[in-house]
């Protein structure tokens, strides 16, 4: 099954209310880091600003609850409220269907509303729906993506706990389909400490057995990798010789791992600052065409923040932004899909059965 | 907050679609238990059929998933499959609109649909949904259906595990908010066992220690109720003095005590036959006006089966069935709308809490 | 890694205290279905009875919450309470360390406790517990139950509803590492479902697009099923070509359905008495060297009941029984736990990939 | 039932093994941040270092995974291995026992052990234990540490999600049972967007409907009380008048906020460093004597590691440092657990419920 990414529809400004919607309007920031009162606030679909008379301008980095703001150049750029600085010039209004200037395209893909009857089965996705379909499409989708796109994985620290998951990921490393990874400080100290120790949180990482002073050895991990001053410089040394992080600074796959107030040690290379830690995120999460998350619901909503559901190729078509969401329960797949992340697929499993299968799926 | 039934609009039959509709067909069952091939199922709303020109008969006890029988006195009656015997006369169509003289009517109530914005948060009810005014208008309801309705509760064991639940449940029973009650073995076992071993599964039920030879406890109470014959009896003698089981036989509240393949002893009580159980629990559900589950997926369901979303009051006029399932986890919430019981509200909570607080809310 | 059964250790019974023990103590059953008060209630262990002096007698067919019956033949029987009759005799006792002539012995395959620290992390299983090693466990397991056990099945509906797990189910089946299986009327249902209709709950099996009324597919399902009045003639006539039920039969595989409350058909096949059930349920289960329990709390429950620790082989010795159950919340696997049943292995995922992956590594 | 404290037994170090055991090795730290290879780390049990012949020190703040450095003024101070300095003399030493001069004591407040049966039900904490008891026992705690303690309250947003819930613990604060708050962006931020807009996530914050544009309150709010400068002027000038955060700023109640990746805005107080947001929220977990998290398992985690099973009063005594988690699935209650936080009592509830339950209970 090849994939065919979906067509992208524009829409139609020639439609009467569109062609005869006003301009969209700017308002000066009064304050740094405050929107004027009436500012628009962005989606995770396509928006078009009505610019110039029958001009509308697509904006094309979105994503969720930011900003639009016009710079110097004439240039429309989607921020966050806290970057915004006195005089910068922010798009105001709050209708999505170009009375105010600003039109949110959401049917662009026309991904085909299905038939409604009165009384239908199966209308949510829970851990009983078929998953089948999803393992084959991501199949075809990572397929198209190593060679034309950016997938951007999530994880949580799961992973890093089981041998087989551990393996599988550093193989998909390997092999060309991770081009991006988002984590806390967990997923790495806890692989590392497999790399160094065998373990995972104290325990034995493959027969699960108990070692003696278990519990200091994600403690000597981190303390050995901040004696060293960075992973890389382990992996150079020869001390971390598989696992996953073994496999990114291999193949020199970016990472960002933002600090949390969970975190123990941390890792040299976490970010403390965790606005700082949200930019690093997105210069990613900007790249990404497939997005990936694995068992972290703090990282899923993040990540989930800053995609937005299309991206603009350099010849200036869009194709959509594939986002799934892989957890246990149903409350964390649905937290997104309640925060307005329409677009996102669910699978509902143990992130460590799904990337042995999905791995071993991709090797055909 | 007084409650304010919604009223029912009928459909208008002289529309021209269903005034010209055809009438309904019906077909003779040639085997035991086996519908003819095109029959109609039923859905849990309001389904009229057109047995005369211009006559729409509404079924008046339907639920889903089930057959339309005809009798000799031209009454139409919803049957299950495994009724049916040869030469039942059973009606055809598959439906909804009228074309086959059968037409469903899913927006009786009309329940206001909510507005829709292209991009909007909060669509699926979970744990972090707001309940405040599930509470009140529960207090409301069952306000109004202590007098004038029928509230049937359907339990699983987890009431009978928590001491202030129990009673909760008791004085509820006792100031007339329980008309009748649904229920497997393990719900009334344990109850028993509270009273008769101040245990729950061998655990003090208020302290949680275990007690010596505690996974003895309930045994013990299923063997004392099947030398004393019944329940009743227990409760006659003196042995059984509070608690939930207690409470339904002073009250002389019905009860439907169904087996599984779970069970200890079991109970006297219990129906021992699955079918004969839907069949006793059905009697039940059929007078129900209101019904609350609490944290059983099985019994929920079986109960969902065979509830529809109205009733039909002695003077003709219909009002609606609710349904409330009340559980801990999205999933066995959502179990129950995936089957199509769309007019299901979920309260995601812990039981105990739920009644707990129930009660003290209708005591003011 | 070929498995290596654990060796079971009997008591010492030349041990003081077991040497000068009292013999076992019987009493008449008095009514039918009813134990003298102070019955000796068995567990998963292995127990033995001072039959005679220094003669302890071994229970060869144990489970839990059963009594112990004397035959006339001397021969010890574990009995359902309901199954006893006036004038059985019916062993006494409540202590397990030998005082009232029964010694309860849990540690015969002395399964090694595991050494405590003060401190200590990752004592429960959870969702982030390792599994690679269970998965490896398995397949040594499978690979000697296929020649030499009898491993026992036991399944909820939603293996039916995935297109790769029910294809990975008939493989195993067909593969020889499925000796017997226990479910309910819906998985059946479904899985015939999907033979006939292509769907599951009225969905596309594979692309989970709704069909038109797809409501009706399980009940016409139901429907020709009752019609032909069994699925072994389904299967016969080639109505039924594939999936799991499809594999059973031509495999001459043992099965049950026991029946619910919430079923509907039910399908020719499926138990309506739910202590008849049990009765067939527990002719599998007594033979089952190893259980394999997949997304249903309601028969992993009753199976886990009906199953020892220990099977009893031909030549005398005792080999443990292993006993998985596999489900996607801490809550339903630890239920088991809960119960009683510590033996249980629990592994935390969805079953679908659970079948998908379990098959891939049998095959090597 | 008034509480009653658990007596401290100190260890009894004229027992031979400890009278002879050496004294604790310190080792000077040779790079900042990073410890000695050797390094002790603390648990949450107190801890004694043997620092001169006969004379034991107890560690009086210590916490999970820090190390002990010793002061100039021969203090012994527990810290983070992050706040360590070229030179600092930290503890060697992986024993417990006093071997290497150190004493972990892990059953000071003799907390009895439950008595052990081969066969034995419900050893793990789930949904259906019982709750009862522990309501009442934190009913008996809080009126005591009202006076005499220090209760410190971990949110997660949820609470502010629904209106009872909301005036409940507002009225706790204004009562006197809450001394200390710890959450992340989103309590605060929902919280006031109720108190200004009525919303909660864009739906009315009592009848859950969507209001018009409801996805820009809570942005609405960040901005406003940006543009503001702070929560407290928000308060001051009346614009913020009821709900959680204004009962913290009216009873002068200690909060911190700190920030996390997936932060919208985010508010004025909110600290973008974690580990400066860890050691402001230490500054109040080393003054907690109960520590009380509600639905949220980052923070609970994060609070976790920084609070000790003790604390030493002013007198010099020690008493127990009671910990609840409050959450909806067994999941998150057991991952504190199997983190080594032995001492955490769990109740699986929706914290809408236990906060409405407690604060009618605690007013009688």
């Amino acid at each position: 099954m090849p994939l065919r990414l979906p067509v992208y529809h524009p829409p139609d400004f020639t439609r009467p209310d569109l062609a005869t919607a006003p301009l969209a309007v700017f308002e000066a920031v009064a304050q740094d880091g405050v929107a004027p009162e009436s500012y628009h606030a962005t989606s995770i679909f396509p928006e078009y600003l009505h610019v110039a008379p029958g001009k509308w301008q697509l904006l094309e980095e979105s994503r969720m609850d930011c900003v639009v703001r016009r710079g110097a150049d004439e240039r429309l750029e989607v921020v966050e409220f806290r970057r915004l600085r006195r005089g910068d010039q922010v798009a105001l209004g709050r209708h999505e269907d170009g009375r105010d200037g600003i039109y949110v395209h959401d049917d662009g893909f026309r991904l085909a509303a299905q038939p409604q009857e009165k009384f239908a089965f199966r209308t949510l996705t829970t851990r009983e729906s078929s998953f089948s379909f999803d393992y084959d499409e991501l199949y075809a989708l990572l397929a198209h993506e190593r060679q034309a796109g950016f997938v951007l994985w999530v994880l949580g620290p799961a992973l890093a706990f089981d041998r087989d998951a551990r393996q599988a990921f550093a193989r998909l490393v390997r092999a060309g389909y991770v081009h991006g990874l988002l984590a806390g400080n967990a997923l790495p100290t806890h692989d590392l400490e497999a790399a160094l120790h065998g373990t995972a949180l104290g325990q034995e990482i493959y027969r699960k057995q108990p070692v003696a002073q278990g519990h200091y050895k994600h403690l000597d991990t981190l303390n050995q990798l901040r004696a060293l001053g960075s992973i890389e410089r382990a992996v150079a040394r020869g001390l971390v010789r598989e696992g996953i992080v073994h496999a990114l600074v291999e193949k020199h796959i970016p990472y960002v791992f933002a600090g949390s107030i969970r975190d123990d040690g941390p890792l040299p290379e976490v970010i403390a600052d965790v606005y700082a830690a949200q930019d690093a995120m997105r210069a990613l999460a900007r790249r990404a065409t497939t997005v990936v998350c694995l068992a972290t619901q703090l990282h899923t909503i993040a990540t989930g923040n800053m995609t937005p559901s299309y991206r603009v190729l350099p010849d200036g078509s869009l194709r959509p932004v594939y986002f799934y969401s892989v957890d246990m329960s149903e409350f964390a797949a649905q937290k997104l899909i309640n925060r307005g992340s329409l677009s996102t697929r669910a699978i509902l499993t143990n992130v460590q059965d799904f990337v042995v299968t999905l791995e071993r799926g991709l090797r055909g």
